[in-house]
């Protein structure tokens, strides 16, 4: 339905479904869906909805960021892409629609579509709602890896994909250059080596990798398996990883 | 494929999908979906597939009603939303494709697609097939909720939606006046406090709420957690709202 | 992402998604996919991604057949499809990016999309890599039902349906005349009486048929009901079809 009142509001756009499978309510998730896809997406208008306080007092807004106008609600859905595309320059809350709708709970046809279809259409962002500093929009930036002492890096897992591969917020050159031939990775009760390798196929059947994955950062996974299963990762979870040797526990590592 | 077919007989359409998640067979399911999305997808052509009845007797029909031409199978998936959009006006039973197709069982590729397609590019509805009088379309309106003695009202369940919460078929206008500010609600063993709420965060973490929805519905909801596992629901239910004070079961009701 | 870019080198063109559900490295089951997508896509450009093998030494390729370009990983995934729309007449490795991906990881986004887009707009399949010869593609044709001694038909469960149909890599004209009228399938510890129908709603309540599916195979089907739970079919599983009668497990099975 979301669709049908953009394509009114534009009839000439052209629609992408990024992901329906955000978890209910599950708004870093939905950021950081955002965050990973931005850069495919410019020049372009971006709608989202992950909104558990629909009809509260959160702000529905629009917000410019270089290439995009991003149009959702303010609670920390929009700001890491905003500042991945190069940071928000101005932001608008949006005007409530013309005509009154049946309920107050379905932003995204209501209040989102339309304004999304009209900035695709080309309505400027400052006829969509009133101006409000952009530095007062609500969220956090993705959090970076930290080099703790020891020489262990302290990294997050962003996100499980549907393979079972775990994205870290830690990319190769976060790694001391010593650090990535030889690598423990601790998670949980779980401790395993691991090592830098750029295809799935490069880890050995009973091991685990860290693939430089298709957003520059290591994922934690297996070949063909979910190292997510296999080591209880799961979204939001610290991991670390740290100098070191460990037999390996099905044979030796396959590096490239 | 359907997508495919379509795109074939009208280059120039736009087709949007309302969901592929309909349970399998469930024809009041599928109408009650096109009964709630239908004001927003006219103008249009509506096509539609749940159909148990496949290469059967069950006629394929094309049905016009105010700003929309529904395509589907005459089993009661499409008189809801024709009804909702102001009550069908014509209606032709679908010409057999002109090729035979490899088999018969996916009418939606082979008869609905092209009838939808060239629908959409403008032919006319009586050029789809043979016209027979719009009342002897199968199925039944959405039932209207029942006022009992005792005051309470009868309703059903229409839909549980992917958050968990449950709609009912009554709006705040089919409760009387005062029963809006102290209700209960007997949905089989469970009998549980209710306000009537425009946001699901108005709803106290461990109490039930009835939430105006995006259609203007009552649905039963909680915040941020499934109101239909809570206490049971499913479509199709009876539920019954009657007067009434019950103690909260975790602390006090906020109203809006 | 990938229509996202699709529609960069692409803008005129209409994107359709066939399916986004084939398991996790199941070559085999999205190279099905195709086979029996492919005639109601051509003209067209077909990319199609289940790459298990994705940055290791397996081409990346475009494929011309007639109608049709196919763009994909040499993994067997695009062969059936090639030969059921006339044969592959050329094929090339495609070119890498101009632009290094960040990862290696995402050949549907980085090497894929911006290939078929190119294609769509019209770029001639020489201009997008590597002429090898098309005899040299990697997979196998769909393989076909094996008549026994003693009369019975040897075939494979090619794809189970959201609905549990099973379809066979058997047609009508594969059995011979007599048999059709009186069947038994054995499949693993299973054997059942079945006939040739062509609806869902001409098989009994307690009985399973052999429906005529849309594509022209024969299908193990029950009415509203999975047959591959009941007989606990799953793809790529071998059965029997032999001639012979059996007492029906729940009364006359109807035939048409």
């Amino acid at each position: 339905v979301v669709h049908a009142v953009v394509a009114r509001h534009a009839p000439d756009s052209r629609v992408v479904d990024i992901t329906h499978q955000v978890p209910a309510h599950d708004v870093r998730a939905g950021a950081l869906v955002l965050w990973r896809a931005g850069p495919w997406l410019v020049p372009g208008v971006i709608l989202a909805v992950v909104d558990p306080g629909v009809a509260t007092a959160r702000r529905a807004v629009a917000v410019a960021a270089p290439g995009a106008i991003l149009v959702g609600p303010d609670n920390g859905l929009l700001l890491p892409v905003a500042h991945r595309l190069g940071g928000p320059s101005a932001a608008v809350e949006l005007d409530p629609p013309d005509e009154r709708p049946p309920g107050a709970t379905f932003a995204g046809r209501d209040l989102f579509a339309p304004a999304a279809g009209r900035a695709a259409a080309g309505t400027p962002l400052e006829q969509l709602g009133t101006p409000f500093d952009p530095d007062g929009l609500v969220g956090q930036p993705v959090p970076k890896p930290v080099h703790e002492p020891g020489g262990s890096l302290r990294a997050e897992v962003l996100w499980v994909d549907w393979f079972g591969n775990a994205q870290l917020n830690a990319a190769v050159v976060d790694l001391p250059p010593l650090l990535a031939a030889s690598l423990v990775l601790e998670a949980g009760p779980a401790t395993v080596a691991v090592g830098v390798v750029s295809s799935y196929q490069a880890i050995a059947p009973a091991e685990v990798g860290l693939v430089v994955d298709s957003y520059g950062l290591l994922s934690v996974c297996c070949d063909r398996d979910s190292a997510a299963d296999r080591l209880g990762l799961r979204p939001g979870q610290i991991v670390h990883l740290r100098p070191g040797h460990l037999p390996p526990a099905g044979g030796p590592l396959r590096r490239q």
